[in-house]
């Protein structure tokens, strides 16, 4: 009787998301469990954390924690496989050659860095897919901007 | 010849640690993984995550991050095997009778906890081993204090 080989060593999809992540919240995680599932089963995912250098210049602010705290914080979580720092320009073509994603996922805040990908992908002619998380609504405090506002009224003075 | 049995059934040693953990940095982490280390192999990292309302009575002020959300972000982390909200008193005695530690990690900023925790365990005559977790000194960032004073900072006016 013939048996099936388990297949061992099939390898998941690996799923690339991306962001600051300054001051980590729940829809930080909740974005980067979305962007693992869209892999499927035994998905890997790969997390490129933004340069402090790259948000100043996209963001006109430096993010208040400095960018390897931000990078090791994100790699610490159980959804994430391997967090590394983004290049400078954050040159996507440069990005996903060295990733080979199969999944790019974007969050629902980052209409920029999708147009981005989405005119890569098709420049390269490679069947990347491409998928935008939607906003993780069961919480007040699901961004950044909010959470550095309360801290500012809770704080001044 | 006799073969000897691997101990599959061993447990590991149960390690409380417990904090407010509002704005997650990576002190908290190095703190939960000095933690988890002193439990050795196979340990088991149980969190209790302060209530709001403990917070506010024990420090005069709420936390930025509502209780729930600092619980799901600190069980979020590779490092940490379940994470619990705390009795409403921070009640030392029913915590241990429920979670039966093995190790207590307290951390370098706990010395309230610290000497609430080893009262306890002496009353109780338990085995249970206390230990202090020194801070994590490579960053600058590793308080939720600095990090408010810094959000302040940035973005008063």
């Amino acid at each position: 009787m013939a048996e099936r080989k388990p297949e061992m060593t099939k390898k998941g999809k690996v799923v690339l998301a991306s962001g600051t992540f300054d001051l980590l919240h729940l829809g930080h995680v909740k974005y980067l469990e979305e962007a693992k599932k869209a892999g499927g089963k035994s998905a890997e995912l790969i997390v490129i954390v933004a340069k402090d250098r790259t948000v100043e210049k996209r963001k006109g602010r430096k993010p208040v924690m400095p960018e390897e705290q931000r990078r090791a914080l994100v790699e610490s979580l159980k959804v994430v496989d391997r967090a590394i720092l983004g290049y400078e320009a954050f040159d996507m073509s440069q990005v996903i050659d060295e990733i080979k994603p199969d999944v790019i996922a974007v969050g629902y805040d980052q209409d920029k860095i999708e147009e981005k990908v989405r005119k890569t992908v098709a420049e390269k002619g490679l069947g990347i897919q491409v998928i935008k998380v939607q906003k993780f609504r069961k919480t007040e405090l699901n961004s950044s901007l909010k959470i550095k506002k309360k801290v500012t009224e809770l704080y001044k003075g």
